[in-house]
């Protein structure tokens, strides 16, 4: 089937939140990341890929379609991908997925531990956020409306394939966070030594941007305010005036600590 | 003094490294950026404003230049900086600096905390390394000559301001390590667990770029691989299953627990 104009448009608009959020679809691009998530079993609604893709081997084929998973592979000219492509250089494979948006189960912050996401913007941190998650097996991530759009080709591509395999919650999160029975563990630079965090089963720990930190209403839900101690300059020591790390290096910092209270 | 076509050209030129490193001068652009290295005394050769840049009242005007420091500020009309500017958008300041490389003396890493960077070619990652050793109040990075330029923009804004704090230097890192006295702790991925890291008050923390990992020649002069320990997914329980950390997450966490084996 040769893609037509409309369906060129249509995949091509959906570089924009606004036109992925109306046809409820995403798009990523590039053999890494599309293969990251086809490792990681996501289930793409449609791929397209040129001869050059190396990866097409391992999904069926437009033409032998059968089944409805892993999505058929077709395949397209170079001069179709360039159409289609969102980048200059457009790569030899573009996935397209569709936007499921799981509601936070009631109560699912008391389980567990939960990884709040409190105004991030930046995709790249969103992404890496959702890596980090991964790495220490929180069960959840929470972001917050105003966070990055976790379908955005930035975030998942920063995420490194943990996109396919966190589950991520957008919701409200001073209203999620209210009524929580498990700790709320808020960074900040003002907290309590992260070093000394007691062995907790259930926490959430939410991170704010590092522009503004963590909003007024998220910040009076928190039970407990922590903070990676900075080191100060000693005489002839450089260093130890930094104002802040960046925020997924601090949560980062604060979920090891965390795990590691937990013990084996 | 009004700006020349052939200052406006040297200025552009400043984007690119080869000019940068044949005339020994950086840029960087943008109220953020400069005012964080201002703030930390950093001695810029030249500064270049609009009316509209707010902290020019800091710095004295070229008009009245007396002494050699700060540097004289000279006012510029917005066309004038949109010819400067290395951005589609420009800024209402931009700053020159002087590319100072001090050597890395013998046996310095010996003595105390040192970050060491292999073929850390992400300049956002680059700059947030700067930023974790100034953190953590290390006494040196070192770049192996592979990294991502340390004069470039996009490292210097991420580093939020630690480019100016942290003594960098670039050196050959095998070389540097050979016969180095302190521990060099390699991040990896089958190394010892870093929540059992003994109390060193000397050490190299040496990190790999994400795809590559450590060079073999470096990896010959690791006296200890240390990692992250990642949490296996347990049944119900989504994550666990992420192949890396972000190469500046995981030296933040060998940095954090470093000096949390130190003790106070």
């Amino acid at each position: 089937m040769p893609l037509t104009k409309a369906g060129i448009t249509r995949l091509r608009s959906l570089r924009e939140k606004k036109h992925r959020e109306a046809l409820g679809l995403f798009v990523v691009e590039g053999e890494k990341v599309v293969g990251e998530l086809l490792a990681a079993k996501f289930p793409f609604a449609e791929l397209y890929a040129t001869d050059a893709w190396e990866g097409r081997a391992a999904v069926p084929l437009a033409a032998a379609r059968r089944g409805t998973e892993p999505a058929p592979c077709q395949i397209i000219s170079a001069a179709e991908m360039a159409r289609l492509s969102h980048y200059p250089t457009p790569s030899a494979v573009l996935a397209v997925g569709r936007i499921a948006r799981a509601p936070l189960p009631p109560g699912a912050l008391d389980r567990g531990l939960t990884l709040a996401l409190d105004g991030i913007q930046d995709p790249g941190n969103v992404g890496t956020l959702l890596r980090i998650a991964d790495w220490f097996a929180f069960d959840r991530v929470v972001l917050s409306p105003d966070c990055a759009d976790l379908f955005s080709q930035k975030v998942i591509n920063a995420s490194m394939g943990s996109f396919a395999r966190v589950a991520a919650h957008t919701a409200p999160l001073a209203e999620a966070l209210a009524g929580c029975a498990a700790p709320v563990l808020g960074c900040d630079l003002q907290g309590d030594d992260v070093h000394g965090l007691p062995a907790l089963r259930a926490a959430v720990v939410v991170i704010g941007s590092e522009g503004r930190g963590l909003s007024p209403a998220v910040a009076a839900r928190v039970t407990r305010r922590v903070t990676v101690p900075k080191f100060a300059a000693e005489p002839g020591r450089i260093g130890g005036a930094a104002e802040s790390l960046n925020a997924a290096v601090a949560a980062a910092i604060v979920c090891d600590n965390l795990r590691r209270a937990q013990g084996p």
